[in-house]
């Protein structure tokens, strides 16, 4: 028998409550990125970076893995984070509670994706969510 | 009362089933993706891209309204994209319709998320799928 197969995994982290200054702060982004990927064996290969006006930030890596993204609303206190990887699923979950405290997040939440999933005879599935919606520092954690 | 809100909605698309040839072409998904923003009046603000060894093609865009970016693994036929924004989400499933055409895709599964949601006294919830996992162009569409 063969077992259904993955391309990738695709962390997706919701972080709510985080400071405005800190969300705003293009440059601390990048940084943070960068420290990540540093931290978490993740292979940078490039970076791409914006700062809305009045306020806001998205930084974008490309990956060898895959890629990194953050975007956030200083307005409200949110910030959107994916990472997407082949490969690295094991140290996710530790770089996206990294990320929650770097971002001195009050509440977070993750969905973890199974991407380009088939079945053992090779069909096509859905993106699945490997877990309930949960959390990164909590209950389940 | 106040309705929930949400900062984005998020597209993450699976492709299976497409030609190698179209997923290895690094220019014609470059071009691919230049074209869709131009379609669906999204914002391009920087795009990056690199062609694997062997094979295989990441292509990251930067956009005002958050980040679209493609990651192909022609050796399996399998192309994984992801549509970021606020604020353009009537048009997500048309812009992903053309993408399973122009890749040429035997099957394709798409989630839709909402990000960054928080209920109707501001208290943050899970990313959430907003419809059930379904192919692009099938019974639901």
């Amino acid at each position: 028998m063969t077992l259904p197969a993955e391309a990738g995994r695709h962390w997706i982290l919701d972080l709510h409550g985080c400071p405005a200054g800190l969300l705003d702060d293009h440059d601390a982004i990048r940084d943070r990125l960068r420290e990540v990927t540093d931290r978490f064996d993740l292979t940078l290969l490039g970076l791409q970076s914006h700062r809305f006006e009045p306020q806001g930030v998205t930084v974008v890596g490309l990956l060898a893995e895959s890629h990194f993204s953050i975007h956030t609303w200083p307005e409200t206190g949110f910030a959107a984070i994916d990472i997407f990887t082949c490969g690295h699923g094991d140290t996710l979950d530790e770089a996206c509670r990294f990320l929650v405290e770097a971002f001195r997040a009050e509440e977070s939440r993750l969905v973890r994706l199974s991407r380009g999933r088939t079945d053992a005879d090779g069909r096509p599935l859905a993106p699945e969510p490997m877990t309930a919606r949960s959390p990164v520092i909590g209950e389940d954690s």
